[in-house]
Protein backbone atom coordinates (compact mmCIF):
# COMPACT_ATOMS: atom_id res chain seq x y z
CA UNK A 1 0.00 0.00 0.00
CA UNK A 2 1.17 3.61 -0.60
CA UNK A 3 1.74 5.69 2.21
CA UNK A 4 0.81 9.12 3.53
CA UNK A 5 2.82 12.13 4.72
CA UNK A 6 1.41 13.42 7.53
CA UNK A 7 2.84 16.52 8.26
CA UNK A 8 2.63 18.65 11.44
CA UNK A 9 4.57 21.08 14.06
CA UNK A 10 3.74 19.94 17.87
CA UNK A 11 0.64 21.60 17.90
CA UNK A 12 -2.21 20.11 20.33
CA UNK A 13 -4.32 20.47 17.36
CA UNK A 14 -1.73 18.39 15.16
CA UNK A 15 -1.11 15.80 18.26
CA UNK A 16 -4.96 15.10 17.93
CA UNK A 17 -5.21 14.52 14.54
CA UNK A 18 -1.60 12.49 14.58
CA UNK A 19 -4.01 9.97 16.47
CA UNK A 20 -7.17 10.18 14.59
CA UNK A 21 -4.90 9.44 11.62
CA UNK A 22 -2.90 6.58 12.92
CA UNK A 23 -6.07 4.97 14.50
CA UNK A 24 -8.14 5.29 10.91
CA UNK A 25 -5.73 4.30 8.43
CA UNK A 26 -2.67 2.63 10.69
CA UNK A 27 0.76 4.05 11.48
CA UNK A 28 2.55 1.68 8.54
CA UNK A 29 0.51 3.72 5.90
CA UNK A 30 1.50 6.97 7.11
CA UNK A 31 4.99 8.86 7.34
CA UNK A 32 4.36 11.41 10.11
CA UNK A 33 6.65 14.89 9.58
CA UNK A 34 7.37 17.33 12.59
CA UNK A 35 7.98 20.37 9.93
CA UNK A 36 8.64 22.23 13.52
CA UNK A 37 11.62 20.12 14.56
CA UNK A 38 12.90 19.13 10.61
CA UNK A 39 12.44 22.48 8.77
CA UNK A 40 14.58 20.18 5.84
CA UNK A 41 10.89 19.37 5.06
CA UNK A 42 8.94 22.48 5.06
CA UNK A 43 9.86 23.22 1.43
CA UNK A 44 8.62 19.49 -0.10
CA UNK A 45 5.50 20.28 2.06
CA UNK A 46 4.71 23.54 0.28
CA UNK A 47 5.70 22.08 -2.90
CA UNK A 48 2.71 19.33 -1.81
CA UNK A 49 0.49 22.29 -1.61
CA UNK A 50 0.68 22.32 2.61
CA UNK A 51 -1.33 25.88 3.67
CA UNK A 52 -1.62 24.81 7.39
CA UNK A 53 -0.60 22.34 9.62
CA UNK A 54 -1.62 19.27 10.32
CA UNK A 55 -2.46 18.06 6.63
CA UNK A 56 -2.39 14.89 5.27
CA UNK A 57 -0.79 14.23 1.43
CA UNK A 58 -2.64 11.13 0.30
CA UNK A 59 -0.84 8.41 -2.05
CA UNK A 60 -2.70 10.12 -5.18
CA UNK A 61 -0.85 13.44 -3.38
CA UNK A 62 -3.81 14.86 -2.71
CA UNK A 63 -3.68 17.54 0.60
CA UNK A 64 -6.38 17.39 3.16
CA UNK A 65 -5.87 20.24 5.88
CA UNK A 66 -7.22 18.36 9.28
CA UNK A 67 -9.01 21.19 10.99
CA UNK A 68 -6.19 24.01 11.63
CA UNK A 69 -3.49 24.03 14.09
CA UNK A 70 -0.80 26.57 12.74
CA UNK A 71 0.04 27.93 8.90
CA UNK A 72 3.15 27.33 7.65
CA UNK A 73 4.35 30.84 7.78
CA UNK A 74 3.73 30.44 11.94
CA UNK A 75 5.98 27.36 11.38
CA UNK A 76 8.84 29.13 9.60
CA UNK A 77 8.77 32.00 11.89
CA UNK B 1 -13.70 -2.11 13.72
CA UNK B 2 -15.62 1.15 13.76
CA UNK B 3 -17.21 2.93 11.53
CA UNK B 4 -16.45 6.71 10.84
CA UNK B 5 -19.00 9.34 9.55
CA UNK B 6 -18.01 11.49 6.80
CA UNK B 7 -20.32 14.61 6.19
CA UNK B 8 -20.56 16.38 3.12
CA UNK B 9 -22.89 18.45 0.85
CA UNK B 10 -21.87 17.36 -2.39
CA UNK B 11 -19.64 20.28 -2.96
CA UNK B 12 -15.82 20.01 -5.60
CA UNK B 13 -13.94 19.82 -1.97
CA UNK B 14 -16.46 17.32 -0.38
CA UNK B 15 -16.31 14.36 -3.64
CA UNK B 16 -12.49 15.24 -3.85
CA UNK B 17 -12.07 14.45 -0.04
CA UNK B 18 -14.91 11.69 -0.12
CA UNK B 19 -12.82 9.61 -2.54
CA UNK B 20 -9.48 10.07 -0.45
CA UNK B 21 -10.88 9.15 2.87
CA UNK B 22 -12.78 5.88 0.92
CA UNK B 23 -9.14 5.38 -0.45
CA UNK B 24 -7.41 5.91 3.00
CA UNK B 25 -9.87 3.99 5.13
CA UNK B 26 -11.71 1.73 3.09
CA UNK B 27 -15.67 2.10 2.00
CA UNK B 28 -16.55 -0.73 4.95
CA UNK B 29 -15.31 1.59 7.53
CA UNK B 30 -17.54 5.17 7.23
CA UNK B 31 -20.52 5.93 5.90
CA UNK B 32 -21.20 8.95 3.70
CA UNK B 33 -23.74 11.24 4.95
CA UNK B 34 -25.15 14.55 2.18
CA UNK B 35 -26.06 17.06 4.37
CA UNK B 36 -27.02 18.33 1.75
CA UNK B 37 -30.06 15.79 0.64
CA UNK B 38 -30.27 14.49 4.31
CA UNK B 39 -31.36 17.91 6.00
CA UNK B 40 -32.76 15.73 8.61
CA UNK B 41 -28.97 14.58 9.95
CA UNK B 42 -27.65 18.34 10.22
CA UNK B 43 -28.30 18.76 13.70
CA UNK B 44 -26.55 15.29 14.40
CA UNK B 45 -23.56 16.58 12.61
CA UNK B 46 -23.49 19.63 14.32
CA UNK B 47 -24.38 17.94 17.73
CA UNK B 48 -20.90 16.32 16.73
CA UNK B 49 -19.05 19.16 16.58
CA UNK B 50 -18.89 19.32 12.80
CA UNK B 51 -18.85 23.15 11.83
CA UNK B 52 -18.10 22.41 8.34
CA UNK B 53 -18.05 20.43 5.65
CA UNK B 54 -16.09 18.13 4.32
CA UNK B 55 -15.85 16.36 8.07
CA UNK B 56 -14.80 13.12 9.41
CA UNK B 57 -16.31 12.16 12.68
CA UNK B 58 -14.17 9.21 14.02
CA UNK B 59 -14.86 6.30 15.89
CA UNK B 60 -13.62 8.09 19.00
CA UNK B 61 -15.70 11.23 18.04
CA UNK B 62 -13.31 13.46 17.03
CA UNK B 63 -14.15 15.79 14.12
CA UNK B 64 -11.50 16.35 11.55
CA UNK B 65 -13.10 19.25 9.05
CA UNK B 66 -10.99 18.36 5.65
CA UNK B 67 -10.10 21.29 3.90
CA UNK B 68 -13.29 23.79 3.66
CA UNK B 69 -15.87 23.30 1.32
CA UNK B 70 -18.93 24.77 2.76
CA UNK B 71 -20.25 26.08 5.97
CA UNK B 72 -23.02 24.30 8.22
CA UNK B 73 -24.79 27.32 7.82
CA UNK B 74 -24.16 27.54 4.27
CA UNK B 75 -25.84 23.86 3.89
CA UNK B 76 -28.95 25.06 5.84
CA UNK B 77 -29.79 28.23 3.30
Amino acid sequence: MSTSIFYHAGCPVCVSAEHDIINLIGADNVEIVHIGEDKSRIAEAEQAGVKSVPALVTPTKNVLHLNFGASIADVKA
